[in-house]
């Protein structure tokens, strides 16, 4: 008894499909236990989180859509939240957390590095976690790697930098259905013009919040932060993927791109290209200064696997910060949780 | 006077030619002050650090070889350290420094991950270290970057690590001649033999601490540390380096291997590869998991340009840092200091 109720104790809020996967990784790891699970979907409100995960057994833990009730009855040592990608949408949700004395880990791509966007809510956010000693992260991999967290560390090889320039250029055509519609995978061109002007097609979410992350990191003061609308990728040939066959002429997928300036010099260029034409996926950090550094993930990195590793990993070492809204460049090095995650909590250096 | 009183002080223990250059970047950095130089060179003792680093003026700034005392009347932020490879030879100097109330950040090879190889030293350190309310950190490019935190960092994307290799494979003749020289560059394979058998070349210093390193970060208990001896790297055809010329048969430079194994499986393989005939050099991370990644630099990473970077760049965070002998992966992410050094101990997230 005494073991079990030194395991690492999570609350799920927000079981779509990133808040099922983080459940399910976590199910594999050692030393840590879900006591709790909120969603307002009614297909599954009330069901065993075993049941929705689809895991064989019961997991004792029914899905509420009882937040409040559930966050003032269940002790928990975070909640890892994944609900939607709008801090608007997630601070009432992120700060009920907060304020019943809970640290949070969520995948809400702009509360990854909030201060510029949304400094009211951030800052706000920032005080509720100061006043009741916890600590909130948005992480995954991009935001919260790859195009902030990457670079970052890199420029910590060069004595200038002059330029930071990071692109990745995805595969989309075996990705998640949701995902390849989001990119504006197979239609014409006319309804991909029509679907970015509705805001229904919006690129990716997360280029402002890397750029004034980045720049934050470097000590920059930037003039101004500019998100490119997102551009079509045309299919020169047709090209089946896993969602739909795209016919010549079609849209593949998109780009997106953000710059952020100083003096009218772009100083940081982000590129996200995803589409189902890419022959050879990867990510990809220039830095130009001295020394230069050209860096490349060969074959990139899986969205959807790194970003469930990605809040999977920073568990441990959001319990062990210091309270306050905290960003990447705030933590320790980021690092796998291979082992029983009750060790990772040992802060100290042996 | 109070804005130069605010100025960032450091004292430099060691004007050898990592001394000299981190010093020099120093110099280029607003927020900064050089306040003591420490040396035990009759060449340069009494002479002012200016001239020592042959920039046009003087610092008011005069190197001693009396640590103590100098160590007992000056103020200061932080110590720069760069004398030797080995915590043996080091300990006394950085101790010195800890127990005089200074913080230490230090370009010592066997400090970067001390725990392993000198347990004993270590937790003496960092206990002196505490008692103190300073930090120490040992740093660099290798050990402190390309073969412990990029690595460390990159598992942080995975859900599951089977295995880490990462690989050096240097260009060498271009490289100052001491370095060519530690490496075997232009030896014969027997000279190369007897050398490495008097242990007057010892390969790669950092192999052992960097497989600690990482092993720490993802909670593995390794079984044991296997560093081979370096094998030389034998010249197909003639090569001019900046040093010499090496002859077809004679020695280009080196390989260094290092392993770290559990229950016999070998989990974290480091490759230290430089010689005078590498034409494209690179550094390289392979993590096999899920995903697996596979990261390079393309072109490489300079060692001095990069380590120089690292201790200087690390400086601010070493400051802020809590009491005692850290390591890299205790720290925030590294990242250049562009701009006034004195923003960057503004720690709390804006």
């Amino acid at each position: 008894m005494s073991k079990v109720s030194n395991r690492v104790k999570i609350i799920m809020y927000g079981l779509g499909y990133m808040g099922k996967e983080i459940a399910k990784l976590l199910l594999k790891k050692k030393g840590v236990e879900i006591v709790g699970a909120i969603d307002i979907s009614k297909d599954i409100v009330g069901k065993d989180l075993g049941e929705v995960l689809g895991v064989k057994k019961d997991l004792g833990v029914t899905v509420t859509d009882d937040s409040k009730s559930l966050l003032s009855k269940v002790e928990s040592d975070i909640v890892a939240h994944a609900t939607t990608s709008y801090l608007t949408q997630t601070f009432s949700q992120i700060s009920e957390c907060v304020m019943e004395g809970f640290n949070v880990i969520s995948t809400c791509e702009e509360l990854s590095y909030p201060f510029k966007k949304h400094p009211e809510l951030a800052n706000k956010l920032d005080r509720l976690a100061k006043e009741n000693g916890v600590t909130v992260l948005g992480t995954g991999i991009n935001p919260g790697f790859l195009m902030d967290t990457l670079p970052i560390v890199l420029t910590g090889l060069c004595q200038d930098v002059k330029k930071v320039k990071v692109t990745r250029m995805m595969y989309s055509g075996n990705r998640r259905i949701p995902f390849q519609k989001k990119i504006g995978t197979g239609l014409s061109p006319n309804e991909f013009k029509q679907k970015i002007e509705k805001k229904e097609i919006t690129g990716h979410v997360g280029l402002n919040e890397s750029i004034a992350h980045i720049a934050a990191a470097l000590g920059w003061e930037l003039e101004k932060i500019v998100e490119e609308p997102p551009e079509p990728i045309i299919a020169e040939k047709e090209l089946k993927t896993s969602y739909t066959t795209v016919k010549r002429g079609q849209v593949a997928g998109l780009k997106s791109v953000g710059r952020g300036l100083i003096q009218g010099r772009e100083v940081i260029t982000l590129e996200f290209i995803s589409h189902a034409s890419v022959e050879e996926p990867y990510d990809e950090v220039i830095i130009e200064g001295t020394p230069s550094i050209h860096e490349k993930i060969i074959g990139g990195v899986h969205g959807d696997l790194g970003t469930v590793a990605m809040v999977v990993n920073m568990i441990p070492k959001v319990i062990n910060a210091r309270p306050g809204l905290l960003t990447m460049r705030d933590m320790p090095l980021p690092s796998a949780v291979l082992e029983d995650m009750r060790i990772y909590l040992e802060w100290e250096t042996p």
